[in-house]
């Protein structure tokens, strides 16, 4: 019974393909509008705002932004919140040394304001240096309205079966208005507030100062259903250090840079402190088909050690259990010859019989000699309760190997 | 026989590393010339039409291109093919609320041409917005004649193995004019062209609309051989959902900007929207070598599950066949005094040593009973059909082993 | 005994979870400063030498460079380095067709400097073209002591276990200051030429030719300890082929552009060819915690495998080994009645019990022939040496499965 239920439960029946091949395009929809004494008025869109641009399982959407424009080579004054570029004299500036953790490379002298003690190192770098605070209120806070759709084409080798998770409608205005949800989840089309608050977070606190999300994808298929009873599931989590007490391991965020040469070819660019939500998509899945070989090798094994489990709790029934004497009389009550006995020998093997699923006769109904038949029952009832437990053993190694199938993606 | 065969097959006289490290260095080359209206004539190279230009396993080659030049920051008119901007009058256009799926805030106008009754409302946004549709005919067709060269190291950490799938030839030409085919697939240089049609694409129809193409290079290693016999395999897969009849969900295409400044600092931009092909490259494989440790491992478990099998043969073949008569006979019709009665207790566990393949040693050559050898005999010929496929069985089992080996990588 | 210590040393009584999730966020910090003829005076930031600038899990810091700066789309002469462009006379440059492996398309036109007989192809391409080739001492050869602040966080969704690589210190100055080192495990703070280094490569020869190192994070986690036992393990490889004799197939470099408008509106860029390092985070690990399911699985599958173990070592006893004689009579001698004798065809396997592990009762003490006992017992102590070596048999088996769960990743 019980090994039975694991076969068909742990669908060790099918054969099943997990080198799955999967690719991910994503595309993210929206716009948002800024007004800051910094750039102005500004209208931000994909291009914008989406980091890489090429719509790939990784993504960016930035947040929140720390402008330094017009950065030009030359000499400037570090920034004061650098430690090492703190300074009472020029001796502490040694020129053409690089300011550690710093913006530049150091010229040798020491600026300080006015009649103050102290200044900071002149260095030489891409001036002025970025000196602005994060924002305590993001930017794009607006980005929760964005949306993705993730677009993932799957594909089992081994089946030659493939699969997306669009719907496949005719309907051609269902993508263009649908969202994710867990009462819609064939749309794939993802609100971003809404994937931030799934994983438990907080848009405007994750938009603040950045961070990593988890979106992954699960195919789980069966392929002796139908083919649209292999869909995807999506699960949503937080991938960064969010409890961290520790404010410089918290957060995501990086720094790049948009280049520009003025009307005598010289260059300057603008400095972007970025942060935002990284999104990484993930996909694993199998697929299992019905097949004969590893049916046999299944059930094979199974009934292999189911066989070694019956001996056992023979073993164990014979010899330890309390009832022991009832038991040997039991079954060696009847013996009357030699011939018999040899049989005997054998019969405490007989129970493994009787549970080899595979086999569709009883072994009883072969069987001639009324000794035997009578012990053989005996040991059946008996056995009963134990050897199913040692069945489940046997089948549970199976299972075993079969969840080690699993794991792996 | 069959067990050994599985064994020498199957190679579980090795030991196996399936956590292969590799790196993936992919240089594309190529130029084509382009002449339209939009952009004049045109020269694209590499650093024009490779996305991102790093080099890594993952890398899109632009095909055909919508250009809209020269955006700026200020007003414009919506495009007429975004549903929610379509407008009657001012009202319908609710100032600072961005279009659904468009490009920009509305300014609260609608604007109508002429003394039309139906327009679409004034935004903020990049100006002037997209309204190009897709070339029909892909603007880079000739990327079919590109090539891309895939460097593949790899290195297999148990081993302290270490190979590339570039052939190590001093001919220093032969990389600078070498092609990858089904007949040379010892240069790692593929023509775009080919690879697509050895996914059974047709590169117009990609150039278009886009797609990804996963290129797979596996290595199966046996390192009892020479390195040379190490080498890899290549294998080519159209990797997203070519035949959907939702348009909407084929192909691959991404924006992306080139951002400048105009003298009087303002910013423009150029807005790209890029069709194309993605390639993914990826890496699997497993090298094998012989170990005492696995061989022994896998003789003993295969014994194992071996003795189980001929018990269960054993008690198949005295119940459960049609002539068990007569070889219930045959077994115990020697049969003369006690003490070889105890040993025929035994003797039917006696035919797991014939099998066991490491023995050497003919168990019949140490006995001495007469009517033991001739049971042992009789019991060997019986079994030998229903046996072998136990012992498969239990080889079958490492066998199955082995292949949850393979699947990983 | 040695059944028990390979339960304890493989953790068989763990439930395990190799399905990681993880997330890698990187960031390098350093300035350097460069005075070339081509560039001039040049500071060096992070946002100038690091890309992708997203700090994902693979980045690439910039150590060498050739510059082609104002490239402009025109007519030129092809670089006399590439084979195909060498001309004689006008008719050998095909106009319209590209230069294999060249910069342009050929305008028809063969240009020969002065009175030279040989010349190039006239090509209409980015002019000038790329003709400087790399500098054999690398531009930024100071990114040396650039430094990589790798944060990575993971999370056992099975245990709902996670944990970040940086210590959680409420020592704010010690992220700021600490460099890893083998002493000093637990700063996730590597300098790059530290980490060249360990992989036994030299600086200064991969600084000008460019490679990939990889840099692989393991996490070995034994949740039935304290958290804090939990901690990542770091490795360094060098993963490009660097013993190449092929010079076409050693280092990594690529090429990129900045793309620049004038006051006209006409654009121009500078062409970067690149030669530097590639970094690749890759993060693998896996988990136990106690459970009582594998523990039951393990120790049932090993006490069936055992079982098998013993009737083989109990055959290999009574057959085989030299001594067999005095085996036999000491396990029959005491022969005297049917129902011993029947008994006795159980007793050989009784050997199973004594070592079967969750039974805590001696099966001796519940026995009451004498005889039996007395063969239990020879067996026993005969058995000893050989049996140990199946239950290792046996339960190698399992260990071969939890070492598959291992291997994966």
């Amino acid at each position: 019974m019980f090994s039975s239920w694991v076969f068909l439960v742990k669908k060790c029946y099918q054969d099943t393909d997990t080198s799955l091949q999967s690719s991910i395009i994503t595309k993210v929809k929206g716009v948002t509008f800024t007004n800051t004494s910094e750039l102005g008025e500004r209208l931000w869109d994909v291009a914008d705002y989406v980091i890489p641009p090429q719509g790939e399982n990784v993504f960016f959407v930035i947040t929140n932004l720390v402008v330094t424009p017009n950065q030009r080579q030359e000499t400037c004054a570090e920034s004061a919140s650098v430690p090492d570029a703190l300074c009472y004299e020029d001796s502490d500036c040694p020129p053409g040394e690089p300011v550690a953790a710093g913006n530049g490379v150091r010229t040798g002298r020491c600026l300080r304001e006015g009649s103050a003690q102290k200044g900071t190192c002149e260095i030489f770098a891409w001036c002025p240096v970025e000196t602005r605070s994060r924002p305590t209120k993001p930017l794009l806070g607006e980005a929760k309205d964005f949306t993705v759709y993730i677009k993932n084409f799957i594909r089992f080798p081994k089946f030659n079966f493939s699969k997306t998770n669009v719907l496949d409608t005719t309907d051609r205005t269902f993508l263009k208005s649908c969202k994710f949800s867990p009462e819609n989840p064939y749309c794939p089309i993802f609100r971003l507030g809404s994937v931030v608050s799934w994983t438990g977070s907080n848009f405007q606190e994750i938009a603040v100062q950045g961070g990593v999300i988890g979106i992954q994808i699960e195919w789980d298929c069966d392929l002796d259903k139908a083919p649209s009873e292999c869909y995807p599931r999506y699960y949503f989590n937080r991938l960064d250090n969010r409890f961290s007490g520790n404010s410089i391991s918290s957060g995501y965020n990086f720094r790049f840079a948009k280049y520009y040469r003025d009307a005598a070819g010289v260059e300057f660019r603008t400095l972007f402190k970025a942060y935002g939500i990284r999104f990484d998509v993930m996909v694993n899945g199998k697929a299992g088909k019905f097949n004969i070989i590893p049916t046999i090798i299944n059930v094979g094994s199974g009934v292999a050690l189911m066989g070694v489990g019956s001996f056992f709790c023979d073993l164990v029934l014979i010899y330890f259990i309390k009832k022991s004497h009832f038991y040997r009389d039991k079954k060696y009550e009847e013996v009357r010859d030699l011939e018999v006995l040899a049989q005997m020998a054998e019969s405490s093997q007989q129970s493994v019989a009787p549970d080899a699923a595979g086999l569709a006769e009883q072994p009883e109904a072969q069987d001639e000699g009324g000794a035997q038949k009578e012990n053989g029952c005996v040991c059946g009832q008996l056995l009963q309760p134990a050897r199913s437990g040692h069945q489940g053993n046997g089948k549970v190694n199976v299972e075993q190997l079969q969840s080690l199938q699993t794991v792996e993606a």
